[in-house]
């Protein structure tokens, strides 16, 4: 490769039509559902017999991310995942994504090409064709939308709104790692800026940050249930935190639920940092998000196939009466509230008080 | 209405949750493709034995468009109407709309509204439901996407690569309108940054102004093709300028094609006013764009359907050697660039000079 090759190029260098095919010309077509991906006004999909589920999603730079501590990979994979898992929240499967993006011209051909890395990656590992997009001039910063396609069997489809009284709730994995992950990258961040030869050691933090960093969707939990015979009755992401997840299905359904502080499943790595942080973990699942777990509420009758499978938690049941609840080890009953990502400034003043929920009896 | 009321409402007083139920609240399913809209994690879609065709844009203040002089309804109209033109395109019928917006906090609540409403009337009008989108927050500006859903009949799919050689190429209504009524927004803008108790009167360019804030996309076109029984061989829509699109078509089917300058449709209004702004109106029409015209080619047995149809320009014919040529009103051949948008800056500097188009012959 001579020194030219080398240098970092301009976006502009290849003009509009020169930039799509640099970005997608490698992009290979693996399911039976895509007649045509890019390169003409429209993809054309054929799915017969399915429902066909569709979701959308914007990113913008400073505000769901900071390229100070995202890599560029990271964050094409991230923008892949956080949509697919919103197609798996429906018990569906992922097929095809739709990527745009707007940049300024600080960035270079190469850091596109990099974005676009981290998007194939995802696209390859969950099996989903990259079929369109838009990439186009930005004033200031980064912006990423994807839309994502997928599919289910009509009778298989789980909305948020079936959850029935006395169904059970689970959650998968565990919750409040990514916002602690988000936590420590602050952190460094700012010894950064105080100290620009300060070399952070992430490796005691390692599970945290990829959580922030690089989260996968449960693409799994979807085959399990499958495989298992299990129809959720309800089911949902969580991207904004437990409680605003419990809360839209308990609301979507028309009922209400407890959940139990002392079956909220905690890494015990969260745990620590959590202390680290003058935090309390319990917050940090409730409300801290981006976990990308999925939350869902099953029939009594499917207990017995899930109550001892590592990687799921039953941490609550739905309820006659509407409101959704935290039963909390000293056994008081605390409301949730939906949080979501605007609380966080409050949050963050907060901090670990108890009454970051409100107390009703 | 109290007064309380009658002030302008930042976005975060509603928080997220809140503001997608306040722009959405009131939108209604027309489709019967549509099975559940807004409101869970996904869109679910049922199509049976249709084509799915899908589609996304995306639009960066500043760059895309200025709020200066475009209206926010009109821009919500546009976002729509722009997405629902690459369905059009491949001879399908819209059915679903998403759309992402990302605002700074010096947007209001009404201002969100305004642009909502524009966008729930290019719905409305064509037929659409909207059925997902995110709102977000950005640094700065107003970034939009829009990923729009349809269907075609597998035998009436049209792409851009089906043209063969002594195919008819057609173009609907007329082109270089667009770019003229944006440079007359120009104008007026200037103006006014000098005298800011300007008034523009902009009846004079009533219809060139209309074409750039507020196109409309070709719905008719396809049915009129499908009422007339014709199956175009190959379809695009005019986003970027005619040279563009005609080179798209030739560059997929792998062949070439010669357009006639004396065939291509201009406005008697935008031929007046290209002559105002010392343009030439040609070239508006080669490299203006956002006419959002449909340019198609057919079979020479469709000429006689198509040949005294008003609102049809039959502009040349595809040819077997490869390569876009321009035959001029002198008889000179000229190969035609594509351009798009990156190009507009030269354009401007270029103005109407011949040598726009590199003469080969």
């Amino acid at each position: 490769m001579s020194e030219e090759n080398k240098k970092l190029r301009p976006v502009s260098e290849l003009g509009e039509f020169g930039l799509i095919k640099f970005l997608t010309n490698d992009i290979q077509i693996r399911n039976a559902t895509t007649i045509l991906g890019i390169g003409d006004d429209a993809a054309v999909l054929e799915y017969k017999d399915k429902q066909i589920l569709a979701g959308t999603d914007m990113m913008t730079e400073g505000v769901h991310f900071d390229l100070t501590y995202m890599p560029l990979k990271h964050l094409g994979y991230k923008l892949a995942v956080v949509n697919f898992s919103d197609i798996y929240a429906m018990n569906g499967m992922v097929e095809q994504l739709l990527v745009n993006i707007g940049v300024s011209n600080r960035f270079t051909l190469e850091a596109l090409d990099e974005f676009y890395t981290g998007v194939k990656l995802a696209a390859e590992r969950y099996g989903v064709d990259i079929v369109g997009g838009d990439t186009v001039s930005s004033q200031k910063g980064m912006i990423l939308s994807a839309t994502v396609i997928g599919s289910v069997d009509k009778e298989k489809l789980v909305k948020r709104s079936g959850a029935k009284p006395n169904d059970l709730m689970v959650v998968s994995g565990d919750l409040g790692a990514a916002y602690l992950g988000l936590q420590i990258l602050r952190r460094e961040q700012e010894v950064f800026l105080v100290n620009p030869n300060h070399q952070p050691d992430l490796t005691p933090y390692a599970y945290l940050v990829e959580r922030q960093l690089k989260p996968e969707a449960r693409k799994d939990v979807v085959e399990w249930l499958a495989k298992n015979e299990i129809v959720p009755t309800s089911m949902i992401d969580i991207s904004d935190g437990l409680s605003s997840e419990v809360i839209h299905i308990t609301e979507a359904s028309g009922y209400g639920a407890y959940i139990y502080e002392d079956k909220i499943p905690v890494h015990p790595e969260t745990e620590a940092v959590a202390k680290e942080f003058n935090l309390n973990p319990l917050i940090a699942a409730l409300n801290g998000g981006e976990d990308y777990e999925l939350l869902f509420t099953i029939d009594q009758k499917d207990y017995e196939k899930i109550k001892n499978v590592p990687g799921f938690s039953i941490i609550g049941h739905i309820t006659e009466d509407e409101g959704a609840y935290l039963i909390t080890g000293l056994n008081e009953k605390l409301e949730l509230k939906a949080q979501g990502w605007n609380a966080f400034l409050e949050r963050k003043k907060a901090k670990d008080k108890p009454d970051d929920t409100s107390k009703t009896s």
